[in-house]
Parts: structure tokens; sequence; C-alpha cells
């Protein structure tokens, strides 16, 4: 029967028990009855020696999987552990997507000494995928495919995918392309299953087929699989010669790791901590002091706004009593429209070419918003100060609070019409400019109204 | 050949004027020739009317796909708008997960009358996934599937699939289980074709079969699907009977739905505007004001905070000009802790059992960002004050910035142990409570050491 739940959790006991037992026998049996993705993880919690002992005493058969798992931190730690032998036995045992993002992962000089130590096959198939753009569709794809021809009959593909399964990742979906290699159609590996074998593959084939370049953005292979609900996204060149395939469970981590940069970035956090658990103090410092160092510098100008108006303060000390409620709302407001243009334009709700549509729509919204919150602080002004007072902090309040929402609103769609990353606009930075623009508008509109 | 990017592009107008026309022949013509995502997409952009016509005009077996693609408000409108008759057809056209989504989004008495004019079998399928809790794996799982026994051989296998075909979602996966429906293992489609027809499914099939009850929640189906890079994960029920598939294309829609739900909350926005494209001002407004409004209550102890310290501002003006900088700070260290746990709890990267190892981390983290900070903050007060107000700011700004971390570290895993979602400890929320506890230790600590 599989693991239950219980085993899982006691994984990490169960392995170190049997890496310190002198015969392999044990550690086999425990790397053939659990999936790999489970074991990594308990190898993940181990000392570090003990987890490089697990890959030194399996077969890379057992090993690799489990290897292909681990963060990627864990994996340059092992590897570097390795001799060069089990190191070049490990990364070949790899398949070659997986082995093109480990050595992608290492320092240049290590990875160009792995690279000699694999045979010359893998060298040159690992070379060409990391001669792609980062983060391109052709460094995640694998070339391990096979495909069929049109004029083919049924019987004829199917000899031809027997004879070929152990070079391909997946053959649910099968590709059709000409004998000269240009991607044509699809055909599922079920239809073939039910098919009479004298039909052609032509009779059977869809030619609806989704594709991507190999030079396109990953996280567009990303969009595209999870938009047409493919299993499998054929990679082509510009002549639509097919070079490859991506498979969703590749996806679902490009997502993955994608999505936590965002989020990331919307807290003005660097990018590339991507394991909380795993990253160190050191990481993690050096990850976060540079937008606080450059947000400090940004708050020096709210000190400088403040400090103007020392005299309007000194006359009506309610101002200063105000103030941190009415910025706090702009702030908010502006985090609340930044967040939903952010993650709407991450998944192609909405384009560029929407920015005027939605700008309109967030007047409306934000005069509703910043009305309300008008209505509410002028209670209260009119209660602790006076009439005056009351209008001139609702007024304040008001004209925050839209030109928040404005800016929160329209500043991701200009980041990315200057083709930066819309995450950038993130709430701290958003917080920081209507914090200075805030405190201008909310002592103008005092000075103003109040005669000061 | 398959539709480029241009045609896609120009899709509305093509439907426009296929709609406007007397005869179906082009609209059918259309339906055939595109992916139903790029159907519905192109048609939610279109009014109303137009995109009831195409429902009303097309044969189900092609409309719908693309109404099962549909954002759920356009769903609910386009369906209320059918004679009953159509909706019925529509409706039982669908697959059984799709028309369970469907149902559930409408109201208690639409969903009612639609579910009367269903066929009886339709009805006793929809109904009996109804009754799963909500946002729980059998609530998104489909009861159309075949399984194979262990003791068929292969070629009694392929024969059973090749009857069952239509009735089964995917056959890429299949899963083995007892007569009685328990759950054994699993075995590739490709492993039974290349097997001899006369080996057992014993000899072949995979026993570490992943698995999820019906009642578990459709997050975690997400994260075991993911985890275990599976195309297909099988629902169970208490006793392990087999239940239901649930496939990798529904999981990513639910983890693209809880993700952004996560990301709104972080920013205080209510639940439920999934699509920024389509939510009305009405809707933007009602999830938007609830937060704002408690906020600036919580911001009025802010205010509290500031007057109660007046006598202190009025003798040391320079306190004032350095305040917006210190809480900016413990604010943001805060909200970059916060996003940073919310997201590793979000992705099973971290757990509650790892809240005092990560606290820890933590507070060495934010001691090292605190002094960075603070000698930041203590060369401008000492080129715009006095060395004094200096050392007041600078023992400030530490003590507020290592605060903010370990308020914005802690505060989810809390929630998480109330069993709350973390992703309410939203930036708004953090910087706030940051605000009032910031404002008391800077001033706090100004007169303690300026003997004000």
């Amino acid at each position: 029967m599989s693991p239950t739940d219980v085993d899982i959790e006691n994984l990490p006991d169960t392995l170190r028990t049997a890496l310190e037992q002198g015969s392999d026998g044990p550690l086999n049996a425990i790397c053939n009855a659990h999936a790999p993705p489970d074991l990594s993880d308990a190898l993940e919690t181990l000392p570090e020696d003990q987890a490089v002992a697990f890959f030194q005493r399996l077969e890379s058969a057992c090993a690799a999987p489990v290897y292909a798992h681990l963060e990627p931190d864990h994996q340059s730690r092992v590897l570097a552990a390795l001799d060069e032998q089990q190191a070049a036995d490990l990364v070949s045992a790899l398949s070659l997507d997986d082995a093109v993002a480990v050595i992608d992962g290492l320092g240049d000089e290590h990875a160009d000494s792995l690279m000699e130590t694999l045979p010359a096959e893998s060298q040159e198939a690992v070379g060409s995928l990391l001669a792609y753009p980062e983060e391109s569709a052709g460094r995640v794809m694998t070339p391990e495919y096979v495909t069929v021809q049109p004029e083919w009959t049924v019987n004829e593909a199917m000899e031809h995918l027997r004879a070929n399964h152990e070079v391909a990742e997946t053959v649910n979906t099968v590709f059709v392309t000409t004998a000269a290699g240009e991607l044509l159609a699809w055909v599922r590996l079920k239809e073939l299953l039910l098919a009479r074998p004298w039909n052609r593959v032509s009779e059977l084939m869809h030619t609806d087929v989704a594709s991507i370049t190999a030079e396109e953005d990953r996280e567009e292979a990303a969009h595209r699989i999870s938009h047409y609900d493919l299993n499998v996204l054929p990679v082509v060149d510009d002549q639509g010669h097919m070079l490859g395939i991506i498979t969703v469970d590749d996806v679902m981590d490009v997502l993955r790791a994608e999505t936590t940069e965002d989020f990331h970035r919307m807290a003005a956090v660097g990018d590339v901590v991507l394991s909380l658990r795993d990253a160190s103090m050191g990481l993690l410092y050096r990850k976060r002091i540079g937008w606080l160092l450059i947000l400090v510098v940004v708050n020096i100008f709210a000190g400088l706004a403040i400090a103007h108006y020392e005299a309007a303060i000194e006359s009506v000390v309610a101002l200063i009593f105000f103030l941190p409620m009415v910025i706090a709302s702009g702030g908010n407001t502006g985090s609340q429209a930044a967040t939903l243009v952010v993650r709407s334009l991450a998944i192609n709700d909405v384009r560029l070419r929407d920015a005027w549509r939605l700008g309109g729509k967030e007047l409306g919204v934000s005069t509703a918003l910043g009305l309300t919150l008008a209505a509410a602080i002028w209670l209260s002004g009119n209660w602790l100060g006076s009439l005056e007072v009351a209008n001139a902090i609702a007024l304040g309040m008001f004209l925050v609070v839209v030109f928040g929402a404005m800016f929160g609103m329209l500043l991701p769609f200009a980041l990315t019409a200057m083709r930066m990353d819309p995450a950038v606009a993130s709430a701290p930075l958003i917080t920081s400019v209507i914090d200075i623009v805030g405190i201008l508008i909310y002592f103008g509109v005092a000075v103003a109204m109040l005669g000061l």
C-alpha cells in the first residue's frame, strides 16, 4: 500500500536511521517505497552530511528523481560535496530539463567543470538548451519527445511510439509534424489507441495546435498551457519547426516561482528569496535592506513636508491629530488599487490597453471611497474640533484618497508601458509617495481654508 | 492551420460580423476553427445580447465548451437570458464538474428551477456533487472515469478502456481498484500500451498512489497535484473507495483563484473580486470600503499617540521631522516579514511548527536591518540636529524596526494557530498597528533620553 501521512511525517527519522546503518538495503527499500518529492522534503530537513550520504550510497536511478525535487541551493551544496564521478552520474541520470536547471543554478566555474565530466552527448544537449535566453521557454523545455507524421497509418504511428517510448518524457499528447519537423497538429494517444490500425494519422489529428517559440518568456508558456488547459505545449523555432515540449508540471513550478516573486516585489523584498525556510539570515538581510534604505530617503521628503507646515501645526494642533488617519487612508486605498491591477496584469485579466477604461472606473470608485471616508472624518472632526477644521480635514481626506487610488491604479500601467515589471509598484513605495504628496495636499487645504 | 495571434486579436469583430448575419453557417465555422478559451474571451468583450445570441444559435456540442470557459458572472447572465429548454440543453452538455460549478454560482431559486429542467440522470449526479462542502475536493472532482482491476490481463484492461472511453474525462493515468472500488494503485496508459497483452495489470501497476478524501479542501488537492507532479488525482471516501478524479487543469484554476484571494487580502481588499476587468464599480466599492473604515478607526489611536506627545514636539521640532521616516521603516519591515511568511505558508514552504525557529531568525535579521537603518538616520540626525537628538532617533528607529519585523513575522503564524487565513495579516493592517506602537516607542525614547 501507499505510504500514509504518518509515514511521510516520520520520513526524516526513518531516513536518518537507515543512513546510520552500514548496509544499503534499508536505504534502497525506503527510496523505492516513497515518492521523490516526499524524500527530497525529508532530506532538506536532515544535516547536510546525511543528505550527501544519501546520494553517495544510492544508485542514480533511484536518487536522480529525488535530487531533481530538491530546492536549488540544496542541489548546489549536495553536488559540491560529491566526487566528480558521482556528480556526473547523478546529473546524467536527470531528465534534460532538470539537468539544465541544475547546471544553470551553479556558479560559472563549477558549471563548466561539471559540464566537462558529462558524456559528450549530454554535454551537447545541455549546452544547446543553455544557449536560450534566461527565463525563456527554451530554457525549460525538454527536447526528449516523439512525433508522428500525417501520412502514416495508426499502426505505423503506434509502432514508432513503442520503439521510441524510452526517449520521450510524455506521449499522452502526440504532435504531428512533416518529415522536416514542421509542427502541423496534435493527436491524443487515446485516439490512436481507439482508431482502426489502417486509419491515417491525418484523419484523426487536430490542427488547432497551440505552440510557443523558444525565445518567448517561460511565463507566457505557463499562461498558454493554463489558458488552453493543456498537458503539454510544443516549442518551435521561427520557421515553425518543433524543438521541444514543455509539460504542465514544469509550468506549475514556473507559475509558483513567478507568483512568489510578485508577492515579494509588492512588499518591496528583492528577488530570489524563494524559500523562506531555507534562506540564510545574510540572504534575507541583503534582499530586504536595499528597498528599506531607498524608502528612508523617500521619507526624508515626508519629513520636509511636515517641517514646512510647522507654523500651521502649532496654531491648530488638531491638524496633527488627524494627519495619520488621512495619510494612512490614502496609502491604503493606493495599495488596494495597485494590488488589484498588478494581480490582474499577472494573470492576463487586464492588459495595457485597458489602462484608460480602468482609470475611469477607479476615478468613480475612489470618489465614492473618498466621500465615505471624508464623511467619517468630518464627524470625528466636528466632535473633537470645530466646523471649520472638520470641513478642511474632510476635503483633505477626499483629495488624498482620490490621489492615492489614481496613483496606485496608474503606476503599474505606467511601469508596464515602460516594459518594467508592474509588481515594482510595491505597497511600501506607493505608501511612501502618497505620504509626501498627502502631507502637502492635507496641509495645503488646511492653510487655504483656515487662513493660517 | 491553427489560428494566428492576429486571428485571435480580431476574434471579437469576426464574431460580431457573423452574429449580424442571418445564416448560422459562418458562426458554426468560427466555433469549430477556434479554441473554446479564445471564443469565451472574445464573447466577454461583446454586448450581452450578442453573447446570448451566440449560445441561442449554436448547437450545444460546440457552444458548451465555450460556455464552460466564461467567467462565472457572464455564465449566470447568459443562462438567465436563455429560455428554459436552451438552458437545460447547454448545462446538460457540460462536463459534470463544470455543470456543478455553474449551478453553484447561481442564486438558490434559479439553481433549483434549472435543476428541475435537467434530465433525471444529470439531476442526481449534480445533486450528489453539490452535497459536498463548499471549496472541498468533492465539489471540483468529476465522477466520470474508468478503472481497471489488478487481476485483469492487459488485453482485458485495454478492451475495458476502449468500451468506456466516452464516459471518461481522461485515461492518460488509469487507476486500479478492487471489484468493490477500493483504490489500490495506478498505471500509465503508455505502460498498458507497451506491455504484452497477456501480462496482468498487477505486474505493471504502481502502488505509491496519492489520493485525497472528498471532504478535504480543494486547495489541498491542488498542493498534492503540484507536489507529486500529477496529471490527475483520485478522490476517495473515508474507506478508500474511489469517488472521482480531479485533473490538473481544474487545479490550476483553483490555485489561481486562491492566489488572487491571498494577494487581495494582503492589500486589505475583501474577497471575491476575481476579475478586475469585469467587476462593477459598486462591487469594487463594497469590497474595499470595509477595511478602509476599520483602518481609519485604528488610526485614531495613532492620532491620540501623537497628541499625547504634543509638548515634546513643540520643544524639539526635529522630532516631527524624523517621525515619518521611523514609522514608515517599521511598517515597511513589517510588511516584508508578513509577506514572506504568508506566501511561504500558502505554498507549504513553512508550517505552523516553524514559527519559533523563523521568529528567532527574524530577530537576527531585523537586528541587522534595524542597526543599518539606525546608522542611516543617526547620520542625518547628527547633520540636521544635535548628537543627543541623533542618538534618541537612532535608538527609536532600531526599536521600531525590530518591533515591526517581529510583529509582521509572528501575526500570520498567530492567525494560523487560531485557524484563520494568515493573509488577513494585510500590509495596511500591520502598517496601522506599527504606526501606533511606533509613535509611542519613538516619542517614549525621545522623552526619556532628551529629558523633555
